[in-house]
């Protein structure tokens, strides 16, 4: 979803002229990553890159940054943080490949002259794959005479504690059972209010799994809805709160991070 | 880049419910592909997938299919179809990686329950990767005892001679040197006319190359600017004109394909 | 590590006529994984899978069980979880090469008639691209014509709530600073007290990360020895409640999950 | 097919010791690559090789170079150009391992000391998993601090259009109609007659293609005979001329691009 | 190298219609491989794959078989066995790429309909890359619910011991330092002559080797002409004995194989 | 199995302080490679990987040097040489997967600042794929600007011809059929007889094969017991002769070797 506030930031809306003019001050190049997974009756199953998209472009506003287009398909979904991959439109790759399309990014843009990266990730389970798409670009850039620096996060990462103790008053469920409930739910309606149907929200029990993984995956657990924990508290009133105060503590950590 | 008017057939745009009740139509299911690649001064590096996007969501709307999310980097540009590697912002995958997107996405498409799919490939580089990730798919799907129909078409093939000769006077330089040439340009004119500078066309000689390719790339042949061939005579009007005329021979030609 | 009490169980140890007979009665075979691995000056860089074998042997032995040889090599180590990659020692895995053994693995245990396996992890790391391994495993298995099924486990997701409280009266730091430090100190001291070497205990203050992760590593964050959180507090003692009490809920839980 | 006049050229039949002598003069070194595809049931599968390697020996000779064995296996048959894998006796690689080949070979010729390498190709399929081969040979070679001057080129590209023009009588259907057809019929005829049944020759339409490619390949638009255009009027005599136009194309281009 | 009096049996020589009638009597195919390797100032680089190719055309001859082209790229010389990867002009293939090649010619021979291939290697280095592309080959197939029979083959283990003895008196120094020496000198002297130069044979000592095989390969023990062991007393007499002896054990061992 | 008398020389049972000081003289490497495969009804499956580490620790004992934790996997079971895959237990790898696994250790062991390491291989069937994996990493190294010197021996190429000899009585059947035999019975009978069950040698006649390979394995020619030469003849002293004899031939050869 490209946000008309944020579209200047976008290099794939730019010349490459007019990015190769910007590169010459050394910005840094945020990605976004995502999923296309279900996220409830009441969610669009691009939820994942939605958020990570929206945190990374108001980052890289403050920041004075550029952005790439989203990945928007990510890795195997896990029953305790997404329901899994027994949903229809649950559409995953193959761990090699969310590494390759990572290291041959990273590859690219080090050709073009950029030197910081930041990786916002969006879903749980890209996470691994991520760093090892990292590694090998790093390993590989090395290879070459060169390097580059990455940060990788989860943008919940900076969510700050006081904010999610309020918002849960005490009983935050954890962030890998916070799959299309509260926290995702309200900055969906936040941010785009006519892609959430909030009369179809369920009903269901939250989510209950053992201390390990079944495979194959059998749903055992997971409710009905693939909605893991209660969301019937969310509001759009929430969703402000949360993308600002995260984007705030995104912004001073990576401005710290990169000297800005 | 997500035209309103076509919003309601993304599939990431909507529930996993309404996703699976509208698979009990056996819709046809439209995969974009384009790329991150210099097109000029004067168009957005995005411009592969946008067109690619554009045409699909025509076509699926007529169709009454559903859209995925685009592919938006693609394989490596070549000196006489996209300027090369050479550009700052150009930004491409290994062959394998990019077969191995569609490898998966198929996969997970036909676990959904789907069978029938359109990949619009809007990137001349592209194409033998698509295959080939096409053909992995069903190597393997042949394996899990199943099978799904899949079309891959470069959307210009459709394009009327008619139109091109009308427009070219009789001096169309091939799909390869119209690189963000006169065809594309129009197009994005009638499309996103925001996402186009005029003012920045270059007037470079067009793109001249022998017999042969050579590597490392060494930017020979390749107007400065990157447009391969001239983009003066660009207007909306054209563009609208090949929109639709190219529109219209996909759609007759998918429904006597998928007999809709 | 090769405790006495279960040799009886390690299929390494057995013929392949033994181990044929065993398997007529569809026992649970556990792979145990660790890593190689800084654990601190005090402890040995095989840690995580010393651990991980001692736990599948004591559960095996409880269901009746058989034991794989464990995979001492994981995945890279990185600064939260680990220390990262930058202590000599420390020897690591590409993502795809542990995805490879796991699958490879699965594969043959299938062919011999097996059907349910155990992947008792120690290693953080090592998760996501185990998952991977099992989840290619079972794609090519169902392309063979059959299944199994397959449990993966953090042997410390297991150790209940309360031993943990108890422990650390209630400032548990959470399992990825919990790197050679008092919860693994204690248990190798009570299972390999000639490993461990107490006066070696250092002085450091934990580990403290940022929301995001760096790369390259550069240590930032990382106590000089590698040992991420206070161990002083460490003893034999604990360590028998430890084991003896996640081994318990694990032996409960694993008994529910394959009805023994 | 070995030529006895270019036998001399031929790498695989010289010793290490003549061939180390010759790379003192930094000579070009010619890949032909080919398939085994039907060609009709006229022409020897192999046909595709036995021309890209005539051509290599011609212009090898021309320009004082040498010759390696050709690849004989190429990429996957398509409807619209070979008649796709529908056919007994067509033997295709998967892209991955063509493009593996050519790495591979072309990181021994830079080890050997050589520097300058034209792949010649005769199948039209192989062209983009040769140039991913290419570019991954490249890549390494930066990494290991070399490089190498590659040309790629499908030969029929250096055909003159005057001459195509008047065999044609200006009714060319473009190269990839022309599989098993008058122009691969005619240079076989010149070259090796005793492999071409003329007689076999079979009166069917030629090939009709969509727009769009379908898979699974069902052979629609495709002849019966795996012949995609008339090839009737085929001669030696047209193929004499065919072969040393192109090949004194080719020479001129090659002299030029290695100012030789 | 392609003998007249076995043409009739290339495939790549025949039509897909006469290939196709063929295949009804369900004849073995072969596939000769051998590699691109020095052997000594006096053979020619491709031997391996020559003399390979000699071998299967007589037994396939024999036998009613057919012949695939040869794989003329093999795996990467070994110090003892081949001089190693220290000479110009050898140019080797890693594992994975031969392995594929193989996966891939089996995979396609089956879809013809074809299910008997022997595999006739003459390249010690290749076996094991052999067949591991046969068993991948394999397992693919038996998850497309088909299978083969694949023999594979060394072609010099079916020699006579008795020949080798009369041969070296006694004094048979083991197959693999028999490089470039008397047996395959002999053989090539009764098959190509013209290949031969007698009078470069070297006067090296025969290479020495510890227990172990050191990397990187430094060409300790191997003679300065890559000739392994004395080759003087080649001769086309022997030769001839050599390959009529070799391909009769061949035809019997492959007569009871495939009960022909 | 750990030899409480060679523990001392274990990686991964030192700290990462102690394995860092250590390192400062530089020590030889040794990395012991197995397998778990059938063994007869007598021996344990994990044979190879155990006598691997014994002879590895004896020689890194004399040599001061460095021992890290055995692969314990290897490649697939032949026939001739280890009865084939068909016997339940045996627990292969894919060839990709251990020459991944090589690759990836001496990556890691360079970071550490070791240049000198010993592969010690006790399974015939690792032999190439441990060769590979030595040259991938080499290559990958040479990328990186540095170099390492790795030795890959199998240990039974050092046993002196005279010891064979004596033994066997002038009929030693050589080591491919010398699997679960006298050899390795006797060096278990000496090591572990605890694991070794001399009541269950069974009278089997001995392997029998032609002179090519079958796939799919159909298990002609190999005992039904997995034992491929007769094995009655074993005893604890000749395993101590074969050890000790073995172990000063390496320690010869290395100390030669590494110069100390």
């Amino acid at each position: 979803m490209i946000e008309a506030a944020y579209a200047h930031r976008r290099i794939d809306l730019m010349s490459w002229t007019t990015y190769r003019d910007r590169l010459a001050e050394d910005p840094v190049i945020f990605l976004p990553v995502g999923a296309l997974e279900q996220h409830g009756p009441h969610l669009p199953m691009g939820c994942d890159a939605i958020l990570a998209e929206a945190m990374a472009a108001r980052v890289a506003d403050e920041l004075d940054g550029l952005q790439l287009p989203a990945l928007r398909y990510g890795y195997k979904s896990q029953a305790r943080s997404g329901g899994g991959q027994i949903f229809p439109g649950t559409t995953s790759l193959d761990g090699a490949t969310l590494t390759a399309m990572v290291r041959d990014i990273l590859r690219e843009v080090v050709r073009h002259g950029a030197r910081r990266v930041v990786i916002v990730n969006g879903h749980v389970e890209n996470q691994w794959f991520l760093t090892e798409g990292i590694d090998l670009a790093l390993r590989e850039l090395a290879h070459a005479g060169t390097s580059m620096k990455v940060v990788r996060c989860e943008y919940w990462n900076y969510t700050p504690q006081s904010v999610l103790e309020s918002m849960f008053e005490g009983a935050f469920p954890g962030v890998d059972l916070e799959h299309a409930a509260l926290l995702e739910t309200s900055m969906m309606l936040a941010l785009h209010p006519q892609l959430v149907e909030l009369a179809a929200l369920p009903e269901d029990a939250p989510g209950a799994f053992p201390g390990h993984d079944v495979y194959p995956q059998d749903g055992r657990g997971v409710p009905a809805s693939g909605v893991l924990a209660p969301a019937r508290a969310a509001s759009a009133e929430k969703g402000v709160t949360l993308i600002e105060s995260t984007v705030a503590a995104m912004v001073k950590a990576l401005r710290c991070e990169f000297v800005l």
